[in-house]
């Protein structure tokens, strides 16, 4: 991310602070070329190697406390107002900047919920304890995560415009792999093809290669984030693709579905087109019922019901994440109220956030109907910022 | 990693744990597309998305709790010889498969040590807690940084062969920046040349890539840990590059030093030779102290006190770190008993373990000098990975 990228995420995060009233927003971490807190790209933008921690107050101050041979980096990077370095032990130059400020609330990024706001590891958690023990903030740390939601969910006009850019070269990709699709071509011959393509335009993956793209073939697929396998295309075969790009660092993810037309077939059979057209409706209706201030889970709710209703299995799976600068991104997630999710089915829709929605079922004997749509929540309700898929893809 | 790979891995842990009477490791995640146990790579060799156990016991077991969707994909991949999905939550299986085994010591990765075996966040860290309350397991929780530190550090003989073929690529590309060094080219034009000869021979960079090499010439530079600047080499500067690639999986990790000559000049001033000597003269009596049992911080203090006795300041960092499948791997460090190095500086050395040896003094009005070489402990000492530098690189 820009310098200039960096400052407008720390801006929006200091009116956060404001808006939530925390006094303080500390990113703590060491050795982030072998694990990386979440957070770290969008208000640092640079790595660090000791125990650092990254201040961010409510009166918009940054402080950073560093080693002392990344502070020439630290300058260069320009992202911090106040840079300490130091040699032997972060301890005292971070008690010192505590006391500057003074603060009553300090979040901090571990989250049971987020992973985004979960950067913060066990082993740095107990020394920060270690540092802060016999001091006033050892009992004013709380998480971190309804500021990492906002700022990660809000997104800017600017943000908007390159996810809508995103969004249209990774369907630009679902094109060429709709003329590349015939009987006898495996998952795995596709699946090369795409990063082929993706590769030559100078794209990232929106998520690990080893299933980005996914392909699946067929009534015997291994389901949702597998890998493709040699299995083969076949007449009578509902295919899917899961798939997504990294374009100037933020993601997109996508989902189309084909059908290979049998000998003699003009157009699929009643039970694929039953399946796919309950896939297109369960859309439509969740994307209605999409509004700022409604609980994640509600949406989640409508096109699950939709799809029992019409005599499929429920999907094992929420409907739909938060798509951002990480293909997983934000805080709310339209999930059922599964142990699994934590409380991000609970929380409430904003203006501003991109979600995901993607219905599963399987058409018994022709495979897995599927599509996914990216929309963003605007004043009243939602718009779609790719164009939906209103009918399947046949392969001739 | 391949298949074959992270199956000897495993094996290597559970030697490992029974060395150690260790009766269960789990390595418990999320997201790992947003933030991911350093270890899931050596031990699970795919990732997960939902909250997922991945379990290794010194009986030799292994046990995967999955969300269900993953599923076909760990059989794709097929280093876990039991796998279960869950749907709701990974509660109740989390639970079985403990009451199956009855570990009495469970160790999990957090340490206050090492970066590499604390990838278990704070949040994933509480929301394990909670499954576990109430039932005896909650308080047989220990840090696995000695499992990992053993497993990470004892190379086997594959191992070393593919990082002895890493520093011998590595050592071809500093060749190529001799030849390309002259007075009036910038830091970042070295780096860029260096980067792109990377990328030709299709080369992965051992570290990130805005320091990937760090390239410093002449006695206003901004010290280790920065990325390149505009600043040109000039005649009388002392230039060095810290540079490492990644080669089937595993870092390099080198430094070399050149001197540019003035006019009239045939070869350094005395200055700069005493400087650079008194570097080459501190790694080869690091090297002669290391031994299997010592303390990592005696080897430190070698090269420290003989730079200090030179008349120079001491280096504001550790003398060297290991090196593996990642560029700082492993636990035990040669360094100074700081604060910010933990424990590590007081790990004994066993034979296996790859260090890198990199002392570092300023030469007044000339620039840095320092070498990085790499070594392996063997039985009773330790030999070089690397041919190491005694001539300062001469540009003319």
């Amino acid at each position: 991310m820009s310098k200039q990228m960096v400052l407008e995420k720390i801006s929006q995060a200091v009116d956060i602070l404001k808006e939530q009233n925390v006094d303080m927003w500390m990113t703590f971490v060491r050795e982030t070329g072998n694990i990386k807190d979440p957070m770290m790209e969008m208000i640092v933008g640079t790595n660090a190697t000791w125990e650092s921690a990254f201040i961010i107050t409510k009166d918009g101050s940054t402080e950073a406390i560093i080693g002392s041979l990344e502070v020439a980096n630290m300058k260069t990077i320009g992202t911090y107002q106040n840079i300490r370095g130091y040699l032997k032990s972060v301890h005292d130059d971070l008690l010192q900047v505590l006391n500057k400020y003074k603060p009553q609330k300090i979040a901090v990024n571990y989250s049971q919920n987020s992973s985004l706001a979960d950067g913060l590891t066990h082993g740095m958690y107990l020394q920060l304890m270690k540092y802060l023990k016999g001091t006033p903030y050892a009992d004013r740390l709380i998480s971190s995560e309804n500021i990492v939601a906002a700022l990660r969910g809000r997104k800017s006009p600017a943000e908007l415009e390159i996810m809508k850019e995103a969004i249209k070269e990774t369907l630009l990709i679902f094109d060429k792999v709709t003329e590349f699709l015939r009987p006898g071509v495996s998952e795995q011959e596709v699946a090369e093809y795409v990063k082929n393509i993706t590769r030559e335009k100078g794209f990232g993956f929106a998520w690990e290669e080893e299933y980005c793209p996914s392909v699946f073939t067929g009534p015997d697929t291994a389901g949702a984030h597998s890998g493709p396998t040699d299995r083969k295309v076949q007449r009578g075969h509902v295919i899917n693709m899961d798939f997504g790009i990294n374009y100037k660092g933020y993601c997109s993810d996508l989902q189309r579905t084909w059908y290979v037309l049998r000998e003699g077939e003009s157009k699929p059979p009643y039970e694929v087109m039953h399946g796919f057209n309950t896939i297109v409706k369960s859309i439509e209706l969740a994307a209605e019922a999409i509004k700022p201030g409604k609980q994640a889970f509600e949406i989640d709710d409508v096109a699950r019901s939709y799809i029992v209703k019409n005599g499929y299995n429920e999907y094992p799976h929420g409907l739909g994440h938060q798509v951002g600068r990480a293909a997983h991104d934000g805080g709310a997630l339209l999930a059922p109220k599964w142990e699994r999710y934590g409380n991000l089915p609970y929380m409430r829709l904003e203006e501003g956030q991109v979600f995901t929605i993607e219905p599963r079922l399987t058409i018994e004997n022709y495979g897995i109907a599927t599509i996914e749509e990216e929309v963003v929540i605007t004043k009243d309700g939602c718009e779609f910022l790719s164009p939906p898929q209103k009918e399947i893809y046949l392969i001739k």
